[in-house]
């Protein structure tokens, strides 16, 4: 007979946004003329860049005519945009990553979903910081790297605590741990790592022969000229860690879907028997056999992101979330709540001091505003709220209003 | 340290398009004036349709301002392409298929690949045709179910043989198989499977409790009337059988990116004790921890293949692949080869009388044709090639013209 995968019945609840949809829609059918408004879950409100939107007409327009029309593209992305996104992004900030080592895809969550199939079954020790992104958890858990879960956290991971006492930076560990997933500016506390908090992963990674997974899906958030935009921009970096971009948030692709994988030529892990194994010819294998490219339409709007009129575009985008971002952070400061995160970031965690599936529920009920409960996120999650920049200026004015005024 | 999955090794050659390709490339380096036409990978030449080119650029346009914008779609796909698919595809048809049970991606080679993950790791044994789709196979070494390969066959797949004998349609197997992959009409033989054929596997999968996953990506081509496009219209197929549709094909999609998965309500894999589990809530699952739906432009693009429009444009996009499949099998049978498909598929397999690999050779530097050697498919593939139809009429009628005056 056919067997399921045992590991899919270990995963605790539903995935963390489908529950938020589900209590959203529920609260929707008992009152269906609340205006509710939505802080939960990161996704951009605002039209896409019209440079993405002239570059992505054109190129529809392309594929109606059978001299220009393309078929399928180069697994990997298109050479225009793998090279302009190395240069762009990295070689610009003098980080050595060449186009060859830029993977293109329909989004940063699938590839930090799917990176995980390039490690063996077993036999090694995985970290996760504390709150967490839920996809690096519940991918592991599926691909049977976890023992069963109790009082919200897995057998056989080790948790990395972010809290108020470390910044919601956590240092390395003490002891030895072989995958290590980082995001910075982080979801969901929007805290940013520094050169040197960065520095000491990478120290940690050679000396443990670990392996880093960097996802900087946020980095167009920072402002701050201090703080790295990609872990390349650390020496040794290359050998030892993984980056995850993603346009979502950057161009407002969420619904569009780009994003890509930086896999540095001489990025390595190892086999059972110590010798190294280079990651990228794996991760080759595994896009061509499982992977037929990106839209191309979507690969030229891709590409216009990184044009002059394009990065001005993204960048009034992105200022104008920050500008949301700076006025919830000073009113829920101003009613005596400590906020981290919203200066480099789009995301604000704070303290709720009670239970955060209650406040969540009671910002729902009473102020019809929907965010993001910190235990979804994990353990050190609990009692914290995470509430998005991402919506017009109008709409978070007026959730914090209803905010403030219920508090 | 961080091991690496230590099955990406046990994979015999790179991928099979992707070794081609190399060796097209140094073709071509070698010889840059040669004017090549290509018959080999599977891809589509001709523009878009006007109704999907359409609707992609006004779905382009909504993005482009604030008031139509769209940000993270349902992950499962928007209900109106759903909605539309199960009523164009299956209903009328005759197969009982309801949209939620459609899941819209970015394509048939990604769900064929990511669906093993549903499967246990072991445990059970898995049937696949030969010659056979590699990415089937491929998939199921990456993660780990297979032995080491020796003389072109994987320890513990069971390979169901297709060859003239059985008209390139095989039949049930004699023992105990759990998995079975299947595609009609077929990919690389271009065979098709008759009611009575697939009922034959329907009828295996409930006695044996076995699952069928049946790749129908070129349904499209089907002209005999009486040849079933989807499994579904078998009696019974709901419980026992999942299926994949593209519209690479269809609608010239494998640069816009868009297929679609079946996973019934009722559909069954096992529990280690023997119990039912209901396989759509694990996809579902599995979808939304790694895939963050598909680009909004694009779902309207694929809407538009099933408007009025759109389906007479399709028919007559397939219509000319097919006129070019005429001329290849006549053209072929005239020089005395023998050759499967062609009629209801766009692939023309035939038997070279030699090895597969020095008549793609022979092809290529003598005819500057590129086809696809059937050994690449697997061992039954031995002395085959297949010629793909999808070109200009023009350019396949040159290509014959040279394959004829050197054969």
């Amino acid at each position: 007979m056919i067997l399921a995968n045992p590991h899919f019945a270990k995963i605790q609840a539903s995935y963390l946004f489908s529950t938020i949809a589900a209590r959203v829609r529920e609260f929707s059918a008992a009152h269906p003329d609340a205006r509710l408004i939505r802080l939960g879950i990161g996704d951009v409100t605002r039209a896409l860049p019209p440079a993405c939107v002239e570059a992505m007409q054109k190129a529809v327009g392309e594929m109606g005519a059978d001299a220009t029309f393309r078929g399928y593209g180069p697994e990997f992305g298109y050479d225009f945009l793998r090279e302009t996104i190395a240069k762009a992004d990295f070689q610009s900030r003098g980080a050595d990553i060449q186009a060859d080592e830029i993977f293109v895809s329909d989004g940063a969550k699938c590839d930090t979903g799917n990176f995980q199939e390039l490690f063996a079954a077993g036999g090694f020790t995985i970290g996760v910081p504390d709150p967490v992104y839920p996809v690096y958890v519940d991918t592991n858990v599926m691909a049977g790297r976890t023992g069963a879960a109790a009082d919200g956290r897995y057998a056989g991971l080790v948790y990395l605590e972010s809290d108020e006492a470390n910044g919601f930076v956590p240092a390395p560990p003490e002891g030895q741990v072989d995958l290590l997933y980082l995001c910075f500016p982080n979801n969901p506390t929007g805290a940013t790592a520094t050169r040197e908090q960065l520095a000491a992963f990478v120290d940690y990674a050679h000396e443990h022969k670990a392996l880093i997974l960097f996802d900087a899906a946020y980095e167009a958030f920072i402002r701050d000229e201090s703080i790295p935009h990609s872990i390349y921009e650390i020496p040794g970096a290359r050998e030892v860690a993984v980056e995850f971009r993603s346009l979502s948030k950057t161009a407002g692709f969420t619904g569009t879907r780009c994003g890509y994988t930086v896999v540095p030529r001489d990025c390595r892990v190892f086999a059972e028997d110590g010798s190294k194994v280079l990651l990228a010819p794996l991760w080759q294998r595994r896009m061509s056999t499982k992977f037929n490219g990106v839209s191309y339409p979507v690969q030229r709007a891709a590409e216009a992101v990184f044009s002059e009129a394009g990065r001005r575009q993204c960048r009034e985008l992105v200022d104008g979330y920050l500008a949301n971002a700076k006025l919830i952070r000073e009113r829920l400061q101003a009613k005596g709540f400590k906020t981290t995160g919203g200066d480099n970031s789009p995301y604000i965690w704070f303290n709720t001091g009670m239970d955060s599936w209650a406040f969540f529920d009671k910002l729902l009920n009473e102020a019809q505003v929907v965010t993001t409960p910190g235990a979804g996120f994990g353990r050190c999650g609990n009692g914290y709220i995470r509430i998005s920049a991402f919506n017009s200026m109008q709409n978070v004015a007026t959730a914090l209003d209803r905010i403030c005024s219920i508090l």
